[in-house]
C-alpha cells in the first residue's frame, strides 16, 4: 500500500502517480482558461478548483519544473504546454485496441482519443468469427498476430477491452509483445512485469461522485462549490 | 473558474468536490486494507497512497465527521462504513440507461456499478429500430417513455451512452423527467438545471496517465512510487 513513498517527507526525487493525476486536471483547467482569455493564474486559482491548498499546487508543478513568475503566478498558455510535455500528451501514441466487443467498439468510436494524440493503429481479438472484419475501417486481426504488428507497426500501447476472465492472460500476451503501457478497462488487478507501464480505469469511481452530489442535495446541503 | 470556493482559507461549510473525489479513492484503499487484515490506518499512510499530506487527509475527512482517534489513527472497517454512508453507496441507486449503442451495451455488462449499488433497471433509445428488443433480459423502451417509467419504476440517476451531438437534447429530457442524477459519457459540456446532479466522465484522462508513465519510464526515471 503505502511502501516506499510518504508526500510529507519522502524523497522529491520520484514523481508521485497521484500528483500526475492532478497534473491531468491543471491541464483541463488550463485549456478553458485559454478559451475565455485568461492569461496568468495563481496556484491558488488553480487549487481552489480542485480543492488543494495552493501550497499542494505548488509542490505537485514542482515536482516538474519551475514554472512560476513571482508577483505573476503561472503563464498559462507556457504551463499547458510545459504540463503537456509532462504528460506525453505533445505528441502522437500508436495504439493496439484488444478486444472488439461492444467496448472496444465504443472506444473505437471515442472522440476523445484521438484528440489528444492516441490513434488506435491496429484492432484485435480472440473470436475467429470477428477476425477479418473490418470496423471503422480498420481490420480486425486474430491475438497471435499482436508481437509482429507491434514490431511493424511500431505500437507504444494497447487498451484491454477484454472480459475480465480473459484479461491477464492477454494482458501476458501484450507483456510479450513489448508494449510500453496497458490501459485496462477489465475490472480486475492485473499483474505486469516491472518494465509494463499499466493504468486502469474504474468506471465505477464517477458513479460514486454522482450518488455522493445527489444525497447531498437530498440532505438540502445542495450548495455545491462550482 | 475558482469562483466562490477557496480551499485556502474559504468557508469549511461546502462540500469540495474535489475532497469527495479523494473519499472514493480513499475508500478504495480501505477495501484493499481489509482484505490484508489491517485494522487501522493513519492519515499519513492513507495520504502517502495518495500522494496527498496527512494534513489534506485529515482536512478532507474532516468534512464528514470526526473518524479519527488519537493515538490510533483510522479504525479501517469503521471508517469504511463511515465513507459508504458519505458516498451514498451503502444503498441501491436505480438507474435509466439512454443510448443502447456499443457504449451503452458495455456498461450494462459492467460488473463494477451493481456490485456497488448501481442497478441499471431501464434501457431507453431514440432508434426506432432497437425499441421492443431485448438486452441483457431488458427491453429497450423509446425515449418519450422515459417521464412515465421514471415515475413508475422510480428511477433516480440516468448514464447518457450518447453521441454528443444529441447529448444535450437528451440531457433536457432527462431534466424535465425529475431524475436526480447523471453520469455523462458523452464528450461534451452538458448544461443542467440547477437542481440536477451531472458528472461527465472523460475517459482521456487515464490514457493520459499512461502515457506520462511511460514517457518517464523511457526518460529512465522509471521508478515509480507503488
Amino acid at each position: 500500500m503505502s511502501k516506499g513513498k510518504d508526500s510529507a517527507g519522502g524523497s522529491e526525487a520520484t514523481t508521485p502517480k497521484a500528483a500526475v493525476g492532478r497534473v491531468s486536471l491543471y491541464l483541463r483547467q488550463l485549456e478553458s482558461l485559454l478559451k475565455v482569455g485568461q492569461e496568468t493564474v495563481s496556484s491558488t486559482q488553480l487549487g481552489a478548483a480542485l480543492d488543494i491548498t495552493d501550497a499542494q499546487v505548488r509542490k505537485d508543478l514542482a515536482y516538474f519544473g519551475q514554472f512560476g513568475y513571482p508577483g505573476i503566478g503561472y503563464r498559462v498558455a507556457e504551463l499547458r504546454e510545459a504540463l503537456r510535455g509532462v504528460l506525453g500528451t505533445n505528441r502522437t501514441w500508436k495504439v493496439a485496441l484488444i478486444g472488439v466487443g461492444n467496448l472496444g467498439r465504443a472506444l473505437l468510436g471515442y472522440r476523445g482519443f484521438a484528440n489528444r494524440g492516441f490513434v488506435i493503429e491496429a484492432l484485435f481479438d480472440s473470436d475467429p468469427r470477428l477476425v477479418g472484419q473490418k470496423v471503422h475501417g480498420k481490420e480486425i486481426h486474430p491475438l497471435d498476430a499482436l508481437p509482429t504488428l507491434v514490431r511493424e507497426r511500431k505500437l507504444q500501447l494497447a487498451v484491454l477491452a477484454v472480459p475480465p476472465e480473459s484479461a491477464q492472460s492477454v494482458c501476458d500476451l501484450v507483456a510479450s509483445a513489448r508494449i510500453e503501457g496497458i490501459l485496462n478497462f477489465a475490472p480486475v488487478q492485473l499483474k505486469v512485469p516491472e518494465d509494463l507501464c499499466l493504468v486502469s480505469v474504474d468506471m465505477g469511481l464517477q458513479f460514486e461522485q454522482l450518488a455522493f452530489q445527489v444525497s447531498q442535495r437530498r440532505a438540502g446541503g445542495a450548495q455545491e462549490p462550482r
